[in-house]
């Protein structure tokens, strides 16, 4: 970067009035934003969704191989995609960030310009937060706030026996993104001069470091008439999250290996890393994709939607929740998904 | 502490579950609350009021000699202040806190008793939240949910020439009480043999570790039909909140040294420190009272409450906003109020 502000150029109050001056409100419901003690907002009738996320430098991400915009971006979506999963529509956020002085007012305008990208695609208000120091590393905390009918809250204790299970896009891509971007690194560190090859693997990488959350399908939804029985967005993996659902809503699962949406990137990927594309399939985590279980009368309208896969079926609670294999043997799922289903 | 759980005992989700196991709602508006992918509000009507807050260790506390019950009561209660800083009621919170292995479960718990304890204590609802670990150092960050009949509202900026001037309760204590800590943190530190000394500081030592928010005022408010003209808590010191109220109504004001109110307890213990008692009050900071601004008409109905004082009244934006000393002296507010008061 050619310049560098210090933040204290700005102090506490001048850096966040800089950092927030041209906020445009999207939504009718945001009445009052940043610059006093609270902010305000009108549902209209609506009930509130609200949901929040601590990301840690060090812990949720590594500087080293993330821009910031593109941090930005994703700590926006991340907390989004939580909204979607109730089958909500985001309306605002509020930010908080903890910076230590190595960070220049650059950097934040650079981190802010991918928060803003988010805020602009997914048509939300950034109505407040807190910015603060810290002692280490960057630390964000973003809550979300979204607007729903009452009758359309989707939990994840709906699920009933017989119902459909299925899923947005494609999973395992961005554990991929970061097996990638981890061996870059360490090659890097052993030898600066090498240039990192990135050749090929655009697709994975973009999956871990700009994640989308899936606003299509919950319009999809919406348009097609459909209310999912539960629903949640898969951050864990896929394993886990099936284990969720099944835990909160007193059923059980199977699923077939066969049905799992696997994109042809990262199988090439997981190939040349030797990794087993279900495995990470099933417990790979980051992909912010969607988990819900639907009516079989519901079967007809969604398959207009390729974005969308049947991955198995809802059973009863006294059965193990199961995977069915490519070869036609059955593995129960297990929180650690991908080590179970590797030894048995 | 007689007994050690360690965290990875429960997994992220079973600590959560853990900790947050005994919640019982107590707002008819708090929908849904931890265990799903976002909590869910109905606000029957009224406005939602929202702020957030990051507290960071070692920049906001210190372990040493901070409580994990009353850090855990402050993280709510500043929070709170800020919604009451609105004339909103709070309704509900999330929790989100990074964590390194160096806290246990039971660390943790009483972290979470103060957290309850304060929730008890203003009728808010615990509704979700994040936990993850850190890399270092605890880190907390608290969103605070309120309500308010739309026209109820007190914004910074609605402050108008010939108001008065007021604030609640004390100013300074807390200040105190962080310079008597730091003092016995660093006698401790050269001699851990010495038994710390807190005769007679109770009162600044408690309004540091364990402040409340003004929830008596706006019942207050309330119950005499009196709307603010402009309002905000005091959390950074009197001097910088002035210039906010100033700023952001486009007035100014004249402030009297001898309208603040200055408890006896912080009078003496300023005395043993060599610090000037109106100093502290100007710009101590972590009050958490409240700075209001009323129509002269109002003036009647505040002698009732001997925990509101009118320190000064609201002039014109051409003036500069200013103290007039015991002694008859002007001397102009600013920023750091503290410092170009003494050097006058």
């Amino acid at each position: 970067m050619a310049e560098r502000t210090e933040i204290s150029t700005y102090g506490e109050f001048g850096l966040i009035r800089h950092l927030t001056r041209n906020i445009e409100f999207q939504n009718a419901s945001s009445i009052l934003g940043v610059g006093d003690d609270a902010a305000v907002i009108d549902h209209l009738g609506r009930q509130t969704v609200i949901t929040t996320d601590l990301l840690i430098e060090g812990v949720h991400f590594d500087l080293m191989y993330t821009p910031l915009k593109h941090l930005g971006y994703k700590s926006v979506v991340v907390n989004l995609s939580d909204v979607y999963a109730m089958n909500a529509t985001p309306t605002q956020i509020t930010l908080s960030i903890g910076i230590s002085n190595r960070f220049s007012v650059e950097a934040l305008e650079e981190f802010y310009e991918g928060v803003y990208a988010a805020c602009d695609r997914y048509g939300v208000d950034l109505i407040g937060g807190d910015t603060s120091s810290s002692q280490k590393g960057f630390i964000i905390s973003v809550t979300a706030i979204g607007e729903i009918q009452p009758d359309k809250v989707v939990k994840r204790s709906g699920a009933q026996k017989g119902d459909l299970l299925c899923c947005s896009g494609d999973l395992g891509a961005a554990y991929l993104g970061l097996v990638f971007l981890e061996r870059e690194k360490k090659i890097y560190l052993e030898n600066p001069n090498i240039q990192p090859d990135l050749e090929g693997e655009d697709y994975v990488i973009r999956r871990l470091l700009k994640p989308e959350a899936r606003k299509d399908i919950i319009e999809f939804f919406e348009q097609q008439n459909i209310l999912p029985t539960s629903m949640m967005d898969i951050s864990d993996g896929l394993s886990s999250e099936i284990l969720h659902i099944c835990s909160q809503s007193g059923v059980s699962a199977v699923i077939h290996e066969d049905k799992l949406p696997i994109s042809e990137a990262s199988r090439l990927a997981a190939y040349k890393f030797e990794l087993d594309p279900t495995a990470l399939a099933l417990s790979g985590g980051e992909d912010y994709e969607l988990l819900f279980t639907l009516k079989q009368d519901d079967y007809e309208k969604i398959t207009l939607n390729e974005q969308i896969s049947v991955i198995g079926y809802i059973t009863d609670a006294s059965l193990k929740p199961m995977i069915v294999t490519k070869g036609g043997n059955k593995h129960e799922i297990t929180a650690q998904g991908w080590n179970a289903f590797k030894t048995t």
